[in-house]
């Protein structure tokens, strides 16, 4: 089934769902963020099939968000790695990380967590206004046309 | 084709995407983020099938996300409200307006952007690591166990 495309819908909200729809990329993002780079680690690791784990790849290259790059010649191999645009998304992750912690595992909780990586330290990512670094309440905001210019 | 559940695997990024891999649920969420109660609303302001709506909605009910309340009952009629862990999603659509606002739209800008409801300042929706109020970096987290207890 061909699903509806939102790329070229107004609102960010639908352009990033576009991308996030494809519902494995958000899990190979993930592994690419945590430092895999090869076709099959990614797909061993995910337990994807193969020809999705290419389709994922090919949209995310496409997308600008990762690069492939040839690192053996004879025989051609190449590895996957994040654009600067790809680790930009990290924020998404980060945000999908707190709000399932805090609410998909019912009356326990998960068994990983992130932590700092010299510390140990628990890391819990937030959601701020940039300007005011106060947690964002939806409250607070609404859609509105952008200033021009 | 029934797609590949995540919603009891470890990670807690697998498990939001298990709900958003249903593509049209961040756009639904979205609307009740920004208003819309009622289903023909709904249905009318995104052009989704109704028996998609229907599916999406049934879910975030399911999920604890979203409480259909009798709003008349002769005929009966629904609307549909969040719930603190539906209103907690904002986050992840907030960090997805931010990343898609900076990487989708090429060398033009979106015409909408988030706006604070009184001053009309435009809002940037950030993820930070909430003890320290820093961005978060992905390079200094790791993925650990968690703590005891």
């Amino acid at each position: 089934m061909r699903r509806t495309r939102f790329d070229d819908w107004p609102c960010p909200i639908a352009r990033a769902t576009d991308l996030i729809g494809d519902w494995w990329t958000p899990l190979v993002l993930r592994d690419l963020f945590f430092g895999l780079r090869r076709f099959d680690e990614i797909q061993r690791e995910l337990g994807i099939p193969r020809s999705v784990l290419t389709q994922r790849l090919d949209r995310l290259v496409e997308e600008g968000m990762v690069t492939k790059v040839a690192y053996e010649e004879h025989p051609p191999r190449f590895e996957y790695r994040l654009t600067d645009k790809g680790r930009d998304f990290w924020g998404v992750l980060a945000a999908m990380w707190r709000w399932a912690s805090d609410h998909q595992w019912g009356d326990e909780s998960p068994s990983i967590v992130l932590k700092d990586r010299d510390t140990g330290r628990v890391v819990r990512p937030l959601v701020v206004d940039e300007a005011t670094g106060e947690p964002l309440d939806v409250r607070t905001v609404r859609i509105g046309r952008a200033p021009a210019g």
